[in-house]
């Protein structure tokens, strides 16, 4: 190329990029409101549980507080957890669940742990020095209907003004999509374990 | 409901969880690998950095260490970065970008900033004490054509055999989506901006 040529490339980048910088500048412009935020990571992909976990790092990363709750998960030791609980003034770390429902194979004791779990995970959402609470496995927790989702919904909704709260797993119900500000639905498009890899230390767990 | 009644759904959960638990072990069973995963978060939906984030979380967890290469971020401190930069003997990390490419408005500046990033991308890349890599954004700077694909994808596949490397950014090529083990596209089925909330501190940054 020559030297009129790369200076015309630029020039149309920077043409393309100004306009791009326009509608985008006007969108921040219209997006102007300060506020706890309800964020749902729901669907069948990989993802759900890690994006929650980056999100309570962000949290420690700006000074504040998190909590954390997590449903189902806690028959063998995570990644997340044995991290997180380094910082004990910083995070509330709770492990509620027993194992998968298909380990655990026992409904009744699976409604007390999760009921133990709403406790500690209402408690968090009347704390106005948390930040972010991650809510990790309660939609599964919910469509097996070991809590209550009107109940759990209300208290959600009754969390201080500026707290956020991210919840996780599969098939969230409509109630709560319905309410919340941001719901992301995780797509597979291919995953390891069907290629004979099973779950790997510091992706999965 | 009687306690005969109640000892009836009981057994019928068991006898569903024993079904359930029966195919998930014959899967696992399956699923007998352990191999470094090449793993891909695309698509337009709230979660992709955010769940690299969490992983290298899960990665510090089990004592492992991690790299970070941010593309395309980098005009303003992230939590997500200062919280990681506490540990400088667990995570190598790296800004490379000088913020969205509509407001650098710079190709040349860009690439350059590019190709910096790959140069530390490509040094993590050859490192057998680093567990998990994760290439932040790096799918934009892809569909930007700021980096060669073919030149960035032979250097992920001569990583070490057990190191696992985590790809970000919306529009994914075709080839990294051929290369990868896992593949998650995340949709958006709504997001607080489009509701005049603005990015908020601890979840989107």
């Amino acid at each position: 190329m020559t030297p009129d040529e790369i200076d015309d490339i630029e020039q149309r980048h920077r043409d393309k990029m100004q306009r791009i910088k326009a509608a985008v500048d006007a969108r921040i412009a219209a997006a102007t409101e300060d506020t706890g935020v309800l964020l749902v990571l729901t669907g069948p992909g990989k993802g759900k549980s890690s994006s929650g976990f980056g999100m309570v790092a962000r949290t420690l990363g700006h000074g504040m507080k998190a909590g954390v709750v997590q449903f189902i998960k806690g028959a063998t030791p995570t990644g997340e957890e044995q991290f997180f609980r380094r910082f004990p003034d910083e995070v509330e770390y709770h492990v509620c669940g027993e194992g998968f429902t298909w380990n655990t194979q026992n409904r009744a004791r699976d409604i007390e742990r999760a009921q133990a779990g709403w406790e500690q995970a209402r408690a968090l959402l009347r704390r106005d020095d948390v930040g972010l609470v991650l809510l990790d496995e309660l939609n599964i927790v919910l469509a097996h209907g070991y809590l209550d989702t009107a109940t759990v919904l209300a208290d959600v909704m009754a969390r201080p003004l500026m707290q956020h709260v991210v919840i996780t797993g599969r098939g969230a119900p409509a109630e709560l999509v319905e309410l919340a500000h941001t719901v992301s639905d995780i797509k597979v498009t291919k995953h390891a374990f069907k290629q004979g890899i099973r779950a790997q230390r510091g992706l999965e767990f």
